[in-house]
């Protein structure tokens, strides 16, 4: 961590700096709970929502830290470290440290992305003080012991043996590195066998010195919480494990910039003797922060996101060429990407892909109707607030904004944002983005002729 | 349906009986809902849980028909009858019905069992009015026209493809089929490619009017809801279809009878080139409404239910030598299933194995200590509770309830059962179920020499 990735914030005198500052940034009202920030002195910030009609709590840490901040020769170190955190602190073993949580009936986990890490656990209300002490102690007093790297390695090459028995799942991956080739975005999270059996202690304890200084982490809880309570547990946790900063710091600020990313045309199959050919077709999507993505997350609704979406009546429910069929998006800090998955017969991989390059074409074209626009709104709008009925979402919600946009949005206006997308704008970032030039990712048994029309398909 | 599958209640008269029938059978409080029950004059089933701190309902239907219900050469026809019902009624094309739920951001699905079938609606509370009638049309009013059945097929067959595509997935069947061999049970719910493309629409449509009559179903929903509005808009749906039994009609009393399972030894290999080696090694557990079911519950949890489990510390946590390893129980109503899953690289297939048989053999002659014990039973409990934190997950408790025991209990007294489980009964439990001879699925590319060494696993 370098003193540029800092936040450019008035400078005040040391004494006015040194004092938590707490902030309530959301109001809450009818079931939407109310959201506090807390940024205390050595730059740790603490997000929390306070929702009293919920019996549980959900509290994790989010790192600044993913696989796109690995140089290749420690592409899935940040995954790697996320499984050595389990793995004993000074105060703890790793058997009590699961034991702990196990025992109240908590879910305790971790997910490594390509820019962020989280660590959480979800309790009933009543246990909230033992799951905060024990992720802080993962977080701040991790000891990442040699023989727990080499034990832990077995279990990593595992996980990467079986995602390869997923190809529905790392399609997606293959799909990553069509679109970023040999870069940080185009590497997967896990790691490959080479990487993973190349890491060593040494260079796993440096890339966590480096990146879970508080400066780096946001702690985000919610449920029915207290956030004074959570605020002095969190900062008595932090000091008595040393991991209090000496002096003032602020907060690394979100990742920003602008990428283009200019991937088009490319085909990457790789040939394997499943039932089904997975197949991944897209475009460069939108960053994290462009004011279309609302327009966006409209077009994918309609485009892929439902029974009724268009990709599914085309694909599936008109012709039964598919039993999965869907569009996402997935964004990063300067760029992000679009795609369509489909999983079907190899013989039929190449009706459903000039299927779907035709409906990418068509949208981008001639945009959707109102009617489609209208109901993917009140798609996206009854999900929205749907999938924020237990507290890990909640806590996912507001820990992710603070570290990825710095800022809260309350539901009320992430809903307003979505009602307020109109069909021009739609038929706008359709013509922008799917009139790209698409890539495509391939698993499956392809023969040599199948194999070489694939090309037509991205022309 | 003969008239020897009704319960056999008292007999009064047609008109005392043709009166709707309702009774609360739990009485919430601090944020555990209100249950209750109506039994209509024609044998519909309806229950209801009240929770009015949520925003969100779930509606659901429970078929009491299952794969287990299927002739051999109708192996398939209850999930292909699910698909069915989402291709329209007399009142509305499949668009519709999709269109409708996904215009205001619910999320409609269904699953196929051995044992039962259900078709739910999650949405918006306000939005349940739509959800109910929707939901009731397809399950009385489905045309199951020919042509749908035809192109359904091909989605039927993808889906196959694609649960042949995640070894983790179907390595289950293939033990089930280990455990039950050429029987219903032990055939796969999705059926065959053989049995799929052997159905025809004429079958499907007797097998629809055999098992969907109301007398078989049970709604169940749960949420910011009103009892006696659910019961009275599900009974308008039902009359306007013609759907209603003209006489007074019990239900379906729930599947009874008991199963001697002596299945031992059983090693089913199916040599397939995947990265790992997925293995379930498992004996015949207890049929569903065992009394000795929450011990089994607390010996499952200890002995592969979490990260402080006894097979995860063992097999993954000191020797790496898999991602994912847990043990899981199944029951059905005269019999159930205990299993061990693992995946591990093909190479050490037999440490993996010998080490849980170990396992497994030694908590059979030694059960478990106190502590853990103890820590499993509040493992059971806080996720018991966790675990009910939406609405979707309260639906399925009371429908699965009403439909396979015919009774509900509430949250507290299954939190008090699993608290009364004594170290002596899951000694005892662990000494009948796990001393037995447990029998083996593998899928993977096993050599020659590896798969003869799978019989001294089972010896």
């Amino acid at each position: 961590m370098t003193s540029h990735d800092f936040k450019a914030t008035a400078r005040t005198s040391q004494e006015a700096r040194a004092v938590a500052r707490t902030r309530t940034l959301i109001k809450g009202e009818n079931g939407i709970g109310t959201v506090r920030r807390t940024v205390l002195p050595g730059g740790l910030r603490i997000v929390t929502e306070t929702l009293p009609s919920v019996r549980s709590a959900t509290f994790g840490i989010w790192a600044h830290v993913g696989s796109r901040d690995e140089p290749p020769a420690l592409n899935g170190a940040t995954h790697y470290l996320e499984h050595l955190l389990f793995k004993g602190t000074s105060r703890r073993s790793a058997l009590e440290i699961s034991s702990a949580i196990d025992a109240v009936g908590g879910e305790m986990n971790a997910f490594t992305a390509k820019e962020y890490t989280c660590y959480y656990a979800r309790v009933l209300d009543t246990d909230l003080p033992l799951a905060i002490d024990i992720v802080c102690d993962m977080l701040t007093g991790s000891l990442i012991r040699e023989e727990d790297v080499d034990v832990e390695r077995g279990a990593i090459l595992e996980e990467i043996a079986m995602t390869e028995d997923d190809p529905s799942d790392c399609v997606h991956d293959l799909f990553a590195y069509a679109m970023f080739g040999d870069d940080p975005l185009g590497r997967p999270v896990l790691g490959t066998v080479d990487t993973v059996n190349a890491l060593t202690a040494d260079g796993i304890r440096r890339f966590y010195r480096k990146h879970y200084d508080p400066t780096h982490l946001v702690v985000a809880c919610a449920g029915n919480i207290d956030h004074a309570k959570v605020v002095r547990q969190v900062r008595a946790a932090f000091e008595k494990a040393g991991a209090f900063r000496d002096g003032p710091a602020d907060p690394i600020a979100p990742r920003a910039g602008h990428r283009d990313l200019r991937t088009a045309g490319r085909v990457e199959l790789q040939s394997r003797r499943t039932e089904q050919a997975h197949v991944v077709l897209g475009v460069p999507g939108l960053a994290r922060t462009d004011e279309r993505r609302w327009a966006l997350g409209v077009l994918n609704t309609a485009l892929g996101g439902g029974m009724s979406s268009r990709l599914f009546q085309e694909v599936r429910e008109k012709r039964g060429l598919a039993y999965s069929v869907y569009s996402y998006t997935s964004s990063f800090a300067d760029c992000g990407l679009f795609g369509v998955y489909a999983g079907c017969r190899p013989s039929q991989v190449h009706d459903v892909l000039r299927i779907c390059r035709d409906e990418l074409d068509h949208v981008a074209r001639n945009g959707l109707t109102d009617e489609e626009i209208g109901r993917a709104i009140g798609q996206l709008r009854g999900s929205t607030v749907l999938g924020l009925e237990d507290t890990g979402a909640l806590m996912n919600r507001i820990g992710k904004s603070e570290l990825c946009w710095g800022e809260q949005i309350s539901v009320d206006e992430m809903l307003a944002r979505m009602a307020a997308v109109t069909p021009d704008e739609v038929r706008e970032v359709a013509r922008d983005i799917l009139g790209q030039r698409p890539s495509l990712s391939v698993i499956g048994p392809l023969k040599d002729k199948q194999a070489a029309r694939l090309h037509d398909v991205v022309a």
